[in-house]
């Protein structure tokens, strides 16, 4: 089945990677219409799939379920992808060489990429939005409690790119529940790309296992680092709302390092603040005396993503401490510092090797909708090809275009 | 070892991926000098290797030798690299959120990158000396057969390195011979790049064993396509130069494709001019009838990578015919179509999936220091990260940087 969706999906995008930039934001205007007619369609498909998911956990139902305001902010996500410049074309690096021969890098499509994907079924529509923009095919697999959602999102685009003339198979789903698909499509010979786009141990099977191209996502043990100039107030508020404003996405924040001597002052102040929400606070020996209810943290609790109201906490003697423990611990996601010292400020965004840093921010900006990509793809938390929210750079590549008059080399 | 190296190599990366330009540029010029003043003690070693590998095939001795003539291409291949625009520092793309949050985009060395290369001690020179100028730290694993040159080079890049006041394990090579070494890269964690650079083999174990981050390199299976419009002249000095200019190489045409109505002029024409260089033509049926001398191809023949003095032939009905074949049999490096046809040209630029698409010019011109890079750390012949000849740039990433006053995310 899968090779037959590579096939389809690749003729189908060869038109689409050949089309003008206004002919792809016709389908995105389609899209963005049939998103308004079809709201409570979508958000009855949505309430089948929650009534069929009683027995998840309350943070993958919070993931799971898709309401008007929600669908709102994605029709705005794709107003803004259409808004951006197209990242197909003629891009820089022109050059003429002593012979004659001029070179060129032309950025192009990737062509067919997969996106495996867990829970959230808004995924199909921001992530499918910046493929079209970009000139690529898609192949969804959402989590098979999502699938009623997913089936309309993706007859929305179907309808959508049908509209502007295209070949639907552009944007196509594996909408059948057996998880043997996700195998295959690790081993689709020929896929340009596969993301996964999930919790720890989906992204992490598919870096071990794939054979296809993969960027691996969104695995965020993040830290916010209170340094001991920083203003109380501030790193209370930044704290909490990278810990509670979110809890079960990968840029909420899993630990905060303390300097030794603000702790006495920030960390009453902090459980004061976080009382309303249920956090439970695992903290070290040194920053327990400071805190009137907690639970020991030990290396397991700072090396764990929680994605849930758990904060690990440490009292750290200094900034280069900090750093250390960051890099032993972070996912090089999202990394922050709040402190009013400017040569600490400077040497924590220098040092820190993350995809984001912050300082006297949240970490919760790690995001394409924040960023001002319209959505994403995915978070990359490697080096290579993408760093931090994807959009729609992130699924381009180019090819070199040489022109000549029969140069050959000497 | 390879751990300690790994350790010492991102102490060493510290500092120099903190420097400026002008004192990663000194370690260069300071290498240029070493290269000069050691002219002779470089090919002494390379002797003394040449000497002790009396078993290998003509085509591997050829990349193995280190004339003086290569040594002062390699020289100029630096000062190239110095005259280069700092790949580091600020990149495009800063912003302003509506909040007051700045976000920009720095570009970042990747770190330690491991090279596995095979018979060519050049690749020391030049693909290190892109990593120093882009700040990166490297481990070299040569080939056993290189490994006298391998060793004074090193000794040169250290001394350079010291003399310009950084520590020397920014370039390490692993000059044991054990080939459990080239396991032990593949699979140390940490390493945030390796790249294979040499014969086919090397490169698919490992792309299909690494643990670590891993560009693919250098598998060229290039053809020249002969349009009917084709200027005939024009295409047998083409495919001659792209052919037997350097046999041994991954811009070498394997395959020329030549359209049915020109194949009677075209052919005898290219085997004419062939006749001094002993190519072993491999022709498909609709060409041995104009050719005097050939044997049978198959499909074997169009999917190998010969690297020395043969070359397949095949009739095609036409340009479609053409794209079929490369598409099913081309590794995506080089491809070069010869018409005088704008329509056909055009189409074939688009159409072709490749690093690097020539048209009216021989495939041999996909290499670093032809392009402009000063050299290169290996040609990608993957989508991701980096495309064609690896210069500067895709030896960097880049993190994004967010100043804030205590902004949280609502």
């Amino acid at each position: 089945m899968l090779e037959t969706m590579l096939k389809s999906g690749r003729q189908a995008q060869k038109a689409v990677g050949a089309s003008t930039a206004s002919q792809r934001n016709q389908i995105l205007e389609n899209m963005m219409e049939r998103l308004r007619e079809r709201e409570s369609v979508i958000i009855a498909a949505n309430q089948k799939d929650l009534d069929n998911s009683q027995d998840l956990t309350p943070s993958l139902k919070k993931r799971l379920g898709l309401s008007a305001s929600q669908i709102a902010r994605l029709i705005d996500g794709i107003d803004v992808v259409i808004k951006q410049a197209d990242p197909l074309g003629q891009g820089q690096g022109q050059k003429r060489l002593a012979n004659g021969l001029t070179i060129e890098a032309v950025h192009v499509p990737l062509g067919v990429v997969g996106l495996i994907f867990e829970s959230r079924p808004g995924v199909a529509i921001e992530a499918t939005a910046l493929m079209v923009k970009s000139g690529n095919a898609i192949i969804l697999r959402g989590g098979h409690e999502a699938l009623e959602s997913v089936r309309v999102i993706v007859e929305c685009w179907q309808d959508a790119i049908d509209a502007a003339g295209f070949d639907k198979n552009l944007v196509q789903a594996v909408l059948d529940p057996d998880r043997q698909y996700v195998g295959e499509l690790m081993h689709l010979e020929g896929l340009d790309l596969l993301i996964p786009r999930g919790g720890p141990e989906l992204i992490q099977r598919v870096v071990r296992e794939a054979t296809v191209p993969v960027i691996e996502t969104g695995v965020g043990n993040c830290h916010v680092y209170v340094d001991d100039s920083a203003d109380i107030q501030m790193a209370v508020e930044i704290v909490s709302n990278a810990k509670v404003s979110n809890p079960g996405v990968c840029n909420a924040a899993e630990t905060v390092l303390v300097h030794q001597n603000i702790a006495d002052k920030f960390l009453p102040a902090l459980e004061y603040e976080l009382r309303h929400y249920d956090v439970v606070l695992h903290a070290d020996e040194r920053s327990r005396c400071h805190l009137s209810v907690s639970v020991d943290a030990t290396d397991e609790d700072f090396a764990k993503e929680y994605l849930s109201l758990d904060l690990a906490i440490k009292v750290v003697e200094d900034l280069d401490e900090a750093l250390s423990h960051i890099e032993r611990f972070g996912t090089k996601h999202s990394e922050a510092i709040v402190t009013n010292n400017y040569r600490n400020g400077e040497r924590f965004l220098n040092a820190v090797d993350a995809a984001v840093i912050y300082w006297n921010a949240s970490t919760r900006f790690s995001d394409g909708y924040e960023f001002g990509m319209g959505g994403e793809v995915g978070i990359s938390t490697q080096k290579l090809h993408a760093r931090g929210p994807m959009g729609l750079e992130a699924l381009t590549t180019w090819k070199w275009i040489a022109r000549g008059q029969g140069q050959v080399r000497s």
